[in-house]
């Protein structure tokens, strides 16, 4: 199988070193700005040449950002073209209508690079849904602030040392926001899901804290206790209702989440029947993601001609039933409290009105 | 995809339950010696009517054991049909010939059951194999010594009482020998390398040493030194070689290994660029073994014509290169030694002789 390839940056460029000196998936055309040297194959920096290529089946989108990605590969399906991206934030702004078109075209769509870098997460997520009725899937699922958590925990330096450290190796960008708010997490969490349970959820309607105000001291009495904070992301049906929210999180040290260190992902399902299934592995890099965009070619290679799930309905995100033990720090001082998420997350926002630096976080 | 199924035990009913009402997959007929009421399905005790019957597209083979399983699945290869087994026994030892005997049928031949449960283990790990060079797979593969090593750690009772506990919970066998002695292990680990080096191993090549002789004063030394014993499994590629060996490894406490409870397994690969990536889940049970036997179905279903892997070359163990450190108690006395995994069993079957109850484990 031919491959165009949008994008040449850290995803691509590894994903054209892997592929390199394949015979079953072979880059005929790469999309770039700018030319690029040591490339066996053509450099182009108009899309038309890999759109209008009939000889090119696949089309890999490693761009990133939502325009113009989403219209070239709105364009790669319409033209019968399979697609595989590892474009998060595309993939959850236009699930409902990219996995539409996909089925309409009957072309492929997969994303599996678009959460937890390279561990084979949402094809497995997508095949226990298949058997199984799953009632939740959760994680650690932002490899920059389990870096700044660890850091903090394991040698004691603070939240800005802990980022600047992180932004130096490369794992933060320079603009922090995304990952230290927890803005990644939880759009990896509503892609997730979407496939677990069938619906769309709109990523907005997650609440969503970040790990911005989690302080040493924080992090030294958890310890005391025999805790450690991770920044988690939740989602659960129950009854029909869906809750999501991501949030920071105290592990007893014996756990695996409590265990997970530098820039790796823990994410979990869990299945009526499967039970508990978790999954652990770099969350990031060239290496690792590109070849979990190999993979998702491979998969259209072998037959695939649709996207993961089919049921998508769009659902309301609804934490008032999902009960939780919460964490909360105001002007110094810990109270916990036994309520729903719903309810925490306004109690937190009251709270910051009364200590701008206040806290929360749940007991797991 | 009309399904005959080859027995109706813990898994083959579980099976049953988990594909009735889908429109998919449908079991046409069972094959059992006794008849079974509430199965909507033609039962059959003669295997004809499943092998001759060109309705039937798949064979489900989780009867156990190696004869007839082998001579039926043979047969319903031979008559074109698709297999998807769970019998870790079958595939160990008829490896090479049933994957040769699949592809010369153009059949698909699955198995992801056989090892890790519900897990999709060998399914990620193949995935894992077609995109990168794996150098390393290992983990906890039984979940009866697991449960019988934390029952001995966590609660402080001794191996005949943890033994009695497990066979009364069903996780043990009346004959525990296959899972205390790490037979079960050895033969899941074996498959496991046999995917991800392209290699077929023999077996019984493979060094095994079991949890029997570990007392309740070896878990204590252990505890006071941060330490927990867990059973695991391991093989690793280097240089054109192949190590593989089960024995009873030490693990610091805050490693995900030190952290498994119950019967969960616990399986790792390393990859050249995709680094680490562990799976963790129930590694037995109707229900999560059914689920993965379903999902190898859909596979078949969603156009799968082949066996995981192509590659398997005959490769004999060779740990002579292997370096590892060992702790060894030989009439009640500990020393430590730094060795090849070849010279480490060596010498503990010299310790053997001097005190039967000799105890050997890596430290990790």
């Amino acid at each position: 199988m031919r491959v165009g390839l949008l994008g040449f940056g850290t995803v691509g460029s590894h994903f054209y070193e892997l592929v390199r000196g394949r015979q079953d998936v072979q880059v005929k055309t790469v999309l770039s700005r700018r030319p690029r040297t040591g490339v066996d194959a053509r450099v182009t920096a108009n899309v038309q040449d890999i759109l209008q290529d009939p000889e090119i089946g696949i089309v890999v989108e490693v761009m990133g950002g939502l325009h113009p990605a989403y219209e070239y590969v709105c364009a790669a399906m319409r033209a019968g073209k399979h697609v595989v991206t590892a474009n998060k934030l595309l993939m959850c702004d236009k699930y409902g209508e990219l996995v539409s078109l996909a089925a309409s075209c009957g072309v492929c769509l997969r994303c599996t690079a678009a959460v937890g870098g390279g561990i084979p997460w949402l094809t497995s997520l997508a095949g226990a849904a298949q058997v199984d009725t799953l009632t939740a899937v959760e994680g650690i699922l932002n490899g920059t602030t389990n870096y700044i958590l660890s850091a903090m925990t394991r040698r004691g330096i603070g939240f800005s040392e802990a980022l600047q450290e992180a932004q130096a190796l490369g794992y933060a960008e320079a603009d922090p926001a995304a990952d230290v708010d927890g803005l990644d997490a939880r759009r990896k969490l509503s892609l997730s899901a979407d496939m677990a349970f069938g619906v769309i959820l709109r990523e907005e309607e997650v609440p969503c804290l970040g790990i911005g105000h989690i302080t040493q001291g924080d992090i030294a009495a958890a310890r005391d206790r025999g805790q450690v904070y991770k920044l988690v992301a939740s989602a659960a049906r129950r009854e029909g209702r869906v809750s999501a929210y991501v949030c920071p999180a105290l592990f007893a040290a014996s756990t695996p989440e409590a265990n997970l260190e530098g820039t790796g992902n823990l994410i979990t399902l869990y299945g009526e029947r499967l039970g508990r299934q978790s999954f652990l592995g770099a969350g990031a890099g060239g290496w690792p993601t590109g070849a979990n965009v190999l993979r998702d070619c491979l998969a259209v290679n072998g037959g695939c001609e649709s996207f993961y799930a089919s049921a998508m309905v769009p659902q309301a995100v609804d934490n008032t039933a999902a009960e939780g033990k919460w964490l909360f720090r105001v002007n110094g001082a810990y109270t916990t409290k036994r309520e729903s998420v719903a309810e925490a997350f306004s109690d937190y926002a009251r709270c910051l009105k009364e200590d701008p630096c206040a806290f929360m976080a749940q007991m797991r």
